[in-house]
């Protein structure tokens, strides 16, 4: 069994793998002429939003856009020149060393293994730390001298000092919404960064972003773009955070599937959002008032 | 002696134990059809409810019944088709590394060993992550990139991605009556997950399960269901959690020893279920007024 | 003097160290019975009692008398049929891999040892895990497969799971009277296990078992029971716990080396069961109310 | 220098350290007897009492006196016989491990080596765990099978039970007066060992004691005697713990040095004792009151 | 792909990285009169001030300065004659063996290597501690004897002792400003450096480094100078710290990128020195009254 | 380059680092009397005091001192005889195996290295533990042992007991002036000291330090140390420690270097003793008072 499973999975080095084709995103305001702005002059760049509203989607589309421009102005139809996109989910027991590297016992000898952040800072990648202030305090400080005028990393265990290669940049996320005063970004990291700020689309944008990626008619996704609207002004009647634009494609799909909207949307969109039962039978209220059954 | 014993016990590889029956599993709702549409979707699945109620057994199920689907629309009858189910008990010190793998000292070289999460990601298997809120934070963010689009798994101690065979599905439980804010489960994280909310079965379907599961006569069965009922309403007063549907089980089983029903049902249930003399005496009230002597 | 000292003590292999002669226990009400009933459905078993009244010496009985049973019931006469008894006190820093086992470099390879659950897993004995709410979380939802209908033990070190031989039963013990809220036992836990409740003998069957254990006369054992009674009753006056039986027989030991009544249970009972000096006066007094010189 | 230095010291194995001759040792009252008893009927030792009031001057004195009983109970002259003393300064870092043992590496082989607790059960010698509560959890755990009727050690890294040698004994001290809640014995601890509560000795018998440890007249070794008794009573002012008898025989030591007596009670009791600059006026009025220059 | 990416990036000895070309660094008091001072003196120094204020740069420019006159001062032209500067950043996990060394498996034989401390130690640089408050108390208390009349470092894994080479000097910067009482610089400590406290520069100084290091005209410099003043000033209502001179030459590069003034503003300084709302429209309308649209 | 760099600085052995010339020394009170007396009866000694009031310097000069009397009384000229002295900077991470030793691979094979208190021990130095209150409870009980009459070291990692050499002595320094609670001395630590306080110089004295240390006027050192006195003084207004003497002699350094004595006292001794603006105001004009420009 062990043979067939081999067939099953894919698997790529980190900073080779890319996109192939380019990213579905819709964008919102002047986000990419912004990133595009920084990325030429090698500023540090922070997202900051709520949960599921696209930081994600909109890195990768920068990435593949950024390299597809390369490729032209280089006057070449070179496919293999692109942008790697290092991404790394920060949390608290991210250490300096996971990101930079380690010895490994391989054989009879170590063998040191670069670290993501490395392998980002040698092929002139975009390093993505989402959620950054989820990660111990060395994780953020080790980035500091990336963000100067030096963009150098020390790589403390082996003694050496790596100045990026040209296309490096740090990109990094967080969510001022949910985090507490003790999980801050300091002032001293945060002052090395623009900050760009994201929020949810407009209902005329979700709606086509809800209909590209489920396949389903433009009217039962206008109708879920009006319910994720309308859930999202429920946060000043206890809901901690909006339903993402995630959230309102799963329930799409669900529909795409044949289930009920009404109930697509329960286990979708209401019983993911929260866990209150008075808050339940609100959303569920909201539900039932655009999917009348 | 040692030889004996090696005969006593079986052993299996994680991702090559399978049902091999149908499990028993008696349906509250709509809950099969909600799970295949996310399945066919590879919409990631949150389940929530209290201790007991069947969720695992639930999970165990669909693990069988879409393998055996998947053999028929294959119209073969190779009887290896099977999804893999990897069950991963959460706890306080599950770490990313306890999910994804590491490298251990062999002979006089390391070796790789993949963890049960990258057990699942490679075998195209269910991973379900019992009580997700139980684990360390490293641990329910290394999922994140399996439930967006690229359903990737960063191994980073290998420098490598993997993309999920195509069976692969997220599950998680969870348990929303006994959660601590400390411990709940992040939006970020728990808005990557269509949620299906579990319930105790009604008296006629447990009645069904304790006489199945026990052999215990339907009679006695339902006074158990009845008794189980009655002591999930004294939630109002001051119980934590309702007596499972398996401590019933229990008891139908202790009484099919020959042990009296009242007596049985004290250790199996009253005694189980609570510390409290105050609780435990209103509780056996409750079981004499069923049983009575 | 290295040669010398090898005779002086005994080593044996954990799950091969049995009761080589019947241990002497006195039942107090129906436990024997509700236990051999739980062995023989296979349920789980929680003991929760007060320190030092029985419960260690209860599962090395019934270890012993279930073995001699199942010898019988086989009618031969095999000797080397036993239940192994694997006792394993609980602590703050008793870790999954404490329990079920480690890798350890041996020579040129690393060999895995096995931990003392999964050696009585293997060889179908009794897991007896004394104050289990002592031990870190990952210990007790480790537990968890071993309880339900797969009786699976994952060792996922070895990416194996072990299916427990046939005799195999988990056994817990815990201490209601003195557990804070933060170390009491989870309801996704103690659901998985019938419970039976210990408490101190009646004086009758506490003088027996004085009197077997020291080899004092009747007469002072009978003495030391009543004055143990007398303690435990002193529970409401700030007492945080009782003496147990235990140390009513080390008074009894005492007065058989010479040692006057007063004395002996000053020094066995009084002062080992607390450091406050206005409790010391209150029990000082019920010992020579009892023991007048 | 290397060889030099190499003569200047002493090495002994652990359990091959004794007593040469006789420890001086006062007794108190009736410890000595009481101490006797227990040891027959291998009943294990609690200690209590306050800093430096000798309690680990007595048990030294114990084992060098019962190991020479040995002897002659046994009618020859084997010098040899001993009780080995094995001492173990309990701290909040001490794990089961440093008292049971670890493997090391040496060579190209792992090497098991006994902890000091190993050591003494194998070598049934008296084991002292000096001011147990502040060891961790595990290592007041580890000793429970130790203190019952199996009198058994689990080295569990091993898979092995030790049974205890004849002569061995479990003996652990504690001071009661500076224990916070946090830092108590748990009573499944306590309820396993007799207590023998020590004070400081009567002002008659700390002056023969500090005469023959200094060489000081038993005239101004009275006087420190009653210096120090003073210096107890002003506990009740805020003093936490009073002065030892070590701390009294420290400045005996230090007049026969030619230091004067009030300067000498000043550095080695005065300011020892304490930091608080009131308190220091105080005692100074009692030393100087004793000591008129 | 390997072969490639190995020449988009360099590589240096920590100790070999000098700055090539001289740092540009506009002076705002005598600090560079006083840093000479001490360097002469071999005083350790203390730098305080807030984030972005021009520390790093500071240290950077004196190395470089005092290269260049002990080159002067020996009369000849030999380029390699430089202060080696070590720079390293402090954070919560820093250990003192990060700092001193460690050893490393390398092939069959472990090999030490030195920590940057250690390298300043033998090469003669400045090491200078960056946010020292971060790092844990064993990492301050090694720089001690450092920072006396021995300037001695212990290796205490080697067992040795290291005498600074002369050109050693060691400076540390903090931020007074967001100290928690708990992250205080102890009095040991602080009492071993002399403190020199940095601010930031007036309008006319940072208009000059704002132009000088964006290349943007001298007018818009000059205003986003007055900004970076007037949003220093809010600091009273509430902004827990101003906006850094590095922010301000953020925004000029946003500008000279064709970002409009207003927009670049808002990303390179508003949202990046907070997230709050009330204050981001406060701090909006300063940046309209500057640059009116 | 390497080579270059090896030959700018020196490596000492630690237990064969002696002072090759007197330290400077300016005696207080009778403390050289009290500590030889102590030294001569091997009572271990406790220096309590205030930052930067002369401890360390106290013990390099009573090594050396009582280093030369040994020479002497020996008769004999051999320069080898010294007293090693062993300074240990104790951390909350200092570990009783940082003290004690480990074992180290090398090669093929572990190899035991001392830490720096077996040196001490073996040398038969002066093993001086500064401000150890900071370390870890283990390191302060590891010590015990080796402060009463057996003067024992256990090494039980090589399952060892070290007699300590006759010229060892433990010495321990802490400032009681800001200790918290929490790492207070234990008194069954304290318990085991004689104690030495000391205080800073008076003005007459420290006017001589600061001259034979700087090389500055007699004038000018006199009216540094009136500062000295007079910031002291300012404890009350909630300086928390006042200046030591080695920041006086910091700021003489930096008048002998040509910075004017304000400007000098301000970054030497002002900024460096406190980030109050207050106070610092304060502390100015008590400095422009002694200093009139």
């Amino acid at each position: 069994m062990t043979n067939k499973t081999q067939t099953l999975y894919k698997s790529y080095i980190i900073e080779e793998y890319f996109a192939t084709k380019k990213p579905y995103y819709v964008s919102i305001s002047d986000e990419i002429e912004l990133f595009e702005a920084a990325y030429k002059q090698k500023l540090p760049v922070l997202f900051k939003g709520p949960t599921g509203c696209g930081k994600t989607r909109f890195i990768e589309y920068m990435a593949y856009k950024i390299g597809q421009e390369m490729k032209k102005s280089k006057k070449n139809n070179n496919s293999q020149i692109n942008i790697p996109l290092v991404t790394i989910a920060c949390h608290e027991d991210l250490t300096a060393s996971d990101l930079v590297g380690r010895y490994l016992l391989e054989g009879d000898s170590t063998v040191w293994l670069d670290g993501p952040l490395t392998r980002a800072v040698k092929a002139g990648g975009i390093c993505y730390l989402d959620e950054v202030v989820e990660a111990r305090k060395d994780t953020t400080v080790i980035i500091h001298p990336l963000t100067d005028h030096r963009r150098i990393l020390p790589v403390e265990k082996k003694g050496e000092l790596l100045e990026a290669a040209d296309g490096f940049l740090l990109v990094l996320s967080y969510n001022p919404g949910y985090q507490s005063a003790l999980k801050d970004l300091k002032h001293s990291t945060r002052q090395r960064f623009i900050a760009i700020e994201f929020d949810y689309p407009s209902v005329e944008k979700e709606t086509e972003i809800i209909a590209h990626e489920s396949g389903l008619d433009d009217g039962t996704s206008n109708k879920l773009a009006i319910l994720g609207e309308k859930i999202r002004n429920l946060k000043e009647h206890g809901l901690p955070e909006g339903a993402s634009t995630r959230l309102l494609i799963y329930a799409a799909k669900m529909i795409s599937q044949g289930i009920k909207p009404v109930r697509a949307c329960q286990v979708a969109v209401n019983w993911a959002v929260t866990d209150d039962s008075l808050l339940h039978q609100g959303i569920q209220e909201v539900i039932t008032s655009i999917f009348p059954e």
